[in-house]
């Protein structure tokens, strides 16, 4: 392991974090929140301070694999550790591991909360919590990849370990451009959002929060009934716009390339939507007589199914009090979850699809022994690595799973509640069922609970294995 | 697909039932149940005459694997079609639906009843309902080979079919000798459990229908309390016998060939054993304080951790009142099953460990790029294709369970009476917790919801891919 270039890692995400503390500092000044204000400034003075003093000159650039998974999952466990300090500064969040919790459901774009009632957060609290998903919706790293020339052709393996889906797919050879071409596509979407929120009512800061949860996918709201006291006007551009933030962002690269025939031809967006269809179809048949109009039901539907396959977590409705069919639905969208290479979460409708693929090519093999069957995913062959991986990710995901239930089990909740907890918080979604459904919140657990759902917050946004190889030992050797 | 030679050994397994059908009307003749006893031989009948119209002489004996998969998956779904006519001849379940899914719970050694008042069933009816169990648990078409000289080499593709597993281990070179072997341990351990339970004061009739339930891991008892009733030191037996038979068959091969070394040092038996008291531990602490004494609190952990992990189903004490973590410990208990080539059914200690094998094995790639590791299981190298079909049949285990929680959604039942009825029927144990824990039973279902759980149970016992291949049009091709 070569320290030096991990500290330094750390390093620079720390001094960017404490530019990002500025932008809540200037919201306290806009509101004349000036106690906020302070608390937010200190935070970032802090962050600069320790930035500086991990970030001095590494003895050797070399950056493996390895040194990779490891920035990536201490830069974001050390982004959370700071950025839970204002909260408890501001007095918004007194207790440290509750701030934790909230900034950690922020970077992984989770959405959880411990918060009974938001409104009663400063604006500059607000505006942080739900910067944090715009952060963290792309990504840290891919962020300042975007903007330094870090350290020559070796970033791919920070690219790699915080990109979404089984194989990253770089869409320029060079990564600092790749990285770029994602941040304007990802700036594009979020002001053309800001300003259609802003045209049909909706006051500029609630825009801008409302757009950071929906783009990142994250799902922090500004007001306690997440978006059910917004206009239906308002409702239905945040579905659209959750919708597009769970595609593929290929699709959109190929757009702007021209190349519509690639875009339109990406099996794992068609299939995306093709679910989205599917699954509103079933809760619009489940619900419909809970609504007065057909209408009302349509737009509940597909926001509800929009907010939880991209993993987003806002509700305009308590789904908690849907019948049990469409209850269902919205858990096994838990877990499929958005497209890879988007901002959402989850296992991936890639990853599904190739899962799917592997199936068929077994019970191919099986009815004739003799035939053999390439797993072919957008016309081009899948490497037997990308496969294996599908494979073992799968199999990490549900060891997780079952060790989060057993673990926070001993709180002694329900099985729908732990069950769905988990899920929420392992695909980064946000409410899940019965006592953390839409209307109620992460509270109820334990100190020690909060822990576990944290890990697996993290867990889920950087799909698993940075933060598994934080526990092996051998990790951790010196060269 | 060679349809004469499926229809052939259809053919077979019908005038097997036709034998297997004499014993409760032999029963019948001992309790003087006249009735009964007419109905199950005009049922012996029925299966010998239609054995006989499907048994004649094949056009080619070809047995590919694909023949194998569907005469073994076409063959329970025969004899459990078949099975279920008594049962409503008598009178005992008179709606047929229910009476297959009695039947089907029967042979795939599940255990899930759809019977409030067992207590009011002829003793015919009783004894068919264990026998069943006994039949299933080591395999009809395993019972079949051990006693005809069928058709030469090519069983190995009905054993591979029908065998529990991710590699079907031949314990000697003849497959016929092997499912002899095979037969002679479950008999011997049958017996034994007999004799011990007689001495114990329980009377013949119960200690024989209480063994087949327990040898065979099927779980249907003789008693509305399932074994609550009966002594302490008949539960303690019970206990025993059902973690005997959730071991590997192997393992007393080696016993009976005085291969000991070989035998302790099964990977596969000492985690079976080392999660059986893992679990039992955590439950011991979570009810002691329920029970009167530590010893009773003991008595009951062991019982509900061995009736769950062998997936029996048997049951001592209502726990679906324990504390929930006790509760999580059993349904995660669920989906790990027994050892592979026992009679028990679910995921199965030895995928499990492949799966965290493989997961190792990719950390180390991930840290180690250079480092070529080789999965090992009992000191052996495991090949490919085994690694494969296990990650194959962790994918369809999970499709499987998805696609199910969707179909008996429509009966708008709660989540956790769903996740454990489907948890409960694909892994043939019995009861799950809410409404099918064990003081209720799945009549509350739908009949359409029925034929799923029996879809689950039959995919379960015959480990997924016979059910899935029915499925596949390309299967029924003629050649």
């Amino acid at each position: 392991m070569n320290f030096s270039i991990v500290s330094y890692i750390l390093g620079w995400i720390l001094r960017f974090e404490a530019a990002f503390l500025l932008l809540p500092t200037l919201v306290g000044v806009c509101y004349g929140e000036w106690r906020a204000c302070g608390c937010y400034l200190a935070s970032a003075l802090a962050c600069f301070l320790f930035g500086m003093l991990l970030g001095k000159k590494p003895n050797s650039y070399q950056l493996y694999a390895r040194e990779g998974f490891v920035s990536v999952a201490l830069g974001w466990i050390v982004i959370s550790l700071m950025g839970a300090v204002p909260f408890v500064l501001t007095g918004d969040i007194p207790n440290y591991i509750d701030a934790l919790f909230e900034t950690i459901s922020g970077f992984t774009t989770t959405g959880a909360s411990i918060l009974g009632n938001v409104e009663g957060l400063t604006y500059s609290s607000l505006f942080w919590r739900s910067f944090t998903h715009w952060i963290g919706g792309m990504g840290v790293f891919v962020f300042i990849m975007a903007i330094l020339p870090m350290m020559g052709g070796s970033t791919m393996n920070l690219m790699r370990a915080e990109s979404p889906g089984p194989s990253v797919s770089k869409l320029v050879p060079r990564v600092r451009d790749t990285a770029k071409i994602l941040y304007e596509i990802y700036l594009a979407i979020t002001v053309a959002e800001i300003l259609l929120l802003c045209i049909s009512g909706m006051k500029l800061f609630d825009s801008m929060t409302i757009t950071f949860g929906t783009v990142g996918t994250g799902g922090f709201g500004v007001r306690n009934d997440s978006l059910a006291s917004y206009s239906p006007l308002i409702q239905v551009i945040v579905t659209v716009f959750m919708i597009l933030s769970g595609i593929n962002y290929t699709f959109y690269y190929c757009l702007l390339m021209r190349h519509f025939k690639d875009a339109f031809s990406i099996e794992e967006v068609r299939w995306y939507l093709a679910i989205i269809l599917g699954a509103a179809a079933i809760v619009i048949m489940d619900i419909s007589s809970l609504y007065d109009t057909f209408g009302e039901a349509v737009r509940h539907a597909f926001f509800q199914v929009g907010s939880i396959i991209t993993t987003t977590g806002f509700s305009t409705a308590d789904f908690n009090a849907w019948p049990q069919l469409s209850k269902t639905v919205l858990v096994l969208l838990m877990f499929i979850g958005a497209c890879a290479g988007s901002t959402g979460g989850g296992f991936k409708v890639s990853r599904i699809l190739l899962l799917f693929k592997n199936i068929g090519r077994e019970l191919s093999t099986m009815i004739h022994p003799r035939l053999v069957k390439k797993i072919k995913m957008d016309q081009r062959n899948v490497p037997q690595e990308v496969m294996q991986s599908a494979n073992v990710f799968a199999a990490v995901y549900f060891v997780i799973v079952f060790v989060s239930l057993l673990l926070i089990g001993v709180d002694e909740l329900d099985f729908t509640t732990n069950f769905t907890a988990v899920a929420a918080t392992l695909n980064n979604i946000g409410p899940g069922l019965e006592l953390v459904g839409p209307t109620s919140n992460f509270a109820v657990y334990s100190s020690f609970s909060k822990l576990v759902l944290m890990f697996d917050m993290l867990a889920g946004r950087l799909e698993l294995f940075p933060m598994l190889i934080l526990l092996v030992p051998s990790c951790w050797k010196k060269y």
